[in-house]
């Protein structure tokens, strides 16, 4: 089994993407992993370190794709990137996975083009998993598609689910379609039309969810447009950022100083818990391929995850169950 | 200057209602409220309040619309709701304002019906405040427009900005368009077209916010349709529950308890300040009249502060600087 790790991509790349390299084919010798970016590099951070040297390939790519490029101009002028190298060695057999915690959009673009779609599949999605008082939620689309048709929004609740299965374990997760009030003539026609695909389906779908049941966890998964998901998305975000701000602010008296300095353990716990950068990437879901995208600031056990989620995806052959679900 | 009350409307009527209406004419001699609902239970309540007899008008409604009712059906078959009522007095020029705490949906529509559009107004709009780091956010759709064209964000950012004036005291405040991204390129047809008009206009318009944005207060109002809108509101109203919730999980040592304890005022001041319900109602504005909707859970201070918000709007003729706004 081997992954493509794109060595040039991610805040603390190459370094984080190199030791999460190490640390997967340490722990599994399953797995080899496939470095793709400026090979001078590669090798000067390589030779520092002690790994099984049959388990790690080199691949040159000489191109870098910043992460505040924009991606439609960066996929036509840089034909040589390692993000766009190392979807070709996916796309010609030569690797089984590619792993990029670089410029999303870039990401998508490419993936997109060099492997296309699952037969089927109208639009290939991305989701991200939230913390809810219960386990996680997974919200689908929060960016791939933000202008979708209810077949889409179907398509996304289809593959959402199957994802969810695999990665938490859970049968038959349940599905809630996110809009603004639980009664069915709630929403806009985009929601109710796709409700009624949904109720038509074999999913185990429970109906409109609202804002407010993201963090209850009322369903295993969210279904909504990519315009929403990523601004749901983003939002909570910078939820514990803001709270930490407020309660510095308020902390101002020593009693309180005192207990503030005694729950910081458990606060810095809740902040990490709410950090989707502990999660690993995600993969854009409905490819002919695996592509796995993850947070720019990822660390070097991030992308180990995110090299584990691949492994299971292709052990599960999960693409070949996207298409049978969607052939039903 | 006299405000129709819906004292059957809210979680706690009519006692939070009839009480909010005396503490606003206690503190204002000016203001003068019309309490409409059954008649019988007002007076019954009213038997055992001290106030200004001559500040207070009773006015009978039979019907009662539920909070759970279906706004469709409740505005077709009762007539003679205490919402609908209200309205009513307010279109013969009775009033100079309605509020209500009740059931969102039917205020909204029943006002709209009653009361009709300012000239020029496409939709009439509700915005929601949020405390962000410095100072407050207007969120504006957040559930009347559910389905928008640019022409409608447009003016909402015209009513969002006007209002914010009026409430906050700040001039020219600063107006985001909420997208997925800062790029013009970024974001679905309606925000692009958006993002032309709102660059053409006289406001004070930064381009681009993103769901990360709200929280920070990177702009006084951000701009969006209903549907987005209404889901951000709802979820940014559950993350204060579900960070208690989960702090209690974690508190479980001696020490974190001592902390918790010492640092539970400056939290619980926290969750009030995040508390939606503790700044009044919103107006339903771009209506030809003041109609203010405020949450179920409406206690008596903030009944009592949308009747000084209505206030407001009445002496800086709110309407009329919207319909000058607009006519430009």
């Amino acid at each position: 089994m081997k992954i493509a790790l794109d060595v040039m991509g991610g805040d603390f790349a190459p370094e984080s993407i190199i030791d999460g390299g190490i640390l997967a084919i340490n722990e599994d010798s399953e797995i080899k992993v496939v470095l793709v970016g400026r090979e001078n590099l590669i090798k000067q951070y390589l030779n520092k370190k002690k790994f099984p040297k049959e388990s790690i390939e080199i691949v040159n790519a000489d191109e870098v794709i910043e992460m505040a490029e924009a991606p439609s101009k960066a996929v036509k002028t840089k034909k040589n990137s390692s993000i766009s190298v190392m979807n070709e060695l996916h796309k010609k057999g030569e690797v089984d996975a590619v792993i990029s915690m670089g410029n999303t959009g870039a990401c998508m673009a490419i993936s997109l083009f060099t492997l296309g779609r699952i037969k089927g599949v109208l639009r290939p999605t991305i989701g991200a998993f939230m913390p809810c008082q219960k386990g996680m939620t997974l919200i689908i689309d929060v960016g791939a598609v933000t202008e979708c048709k209810p077949e889409n929004l179907y398509q996304f609740a289809v593959m959402g689910s199957i994802y969810y299965e695999l990665i938490m374990g859970i049968k038959n997760p349940t599905v809630g379609l996110l809009s603004i009030g639980e009664e069915e003539e709630k929403g806009t026609e985009l929601t109710k039309e796709t409700l009624q695909l949904l109720k038509k389906s074999k999913l185990n779908f429970i109906g409109y969810v609202e804002g407010r049941d993201i963090l209850k966890g009322v369903s295993n998964i969210v279904v909504c447009d990519g315009f929403v998901g990523n601004i749901v998305l983003k939002f909570a975000e910078s939820v514990m950022p803001f709270i930490s701000q407020k309660l510095r602010e308020k902390i101002d008296t020593p009693l309180t100083k005192l207990g503030g300095m005694l729950i910081r353990p458990v606060f810095r716990e809740l902040k990490s818990d709410l950090d989707p950068e502990e999660y690993g990437g995600v993969p854009l879901l409905g490819l002919n391929g695996i592509s796995i995208i993850g947070h720019g600031s990822s660390t070097s056990k991030s992308v180990k995850n995110s090299i584990f989620v691949a492994k299971r995806m292709i052990n599960a052959k999960l693409n070949l169950k996207i298409a049978e679900a969607l052939a039903e």
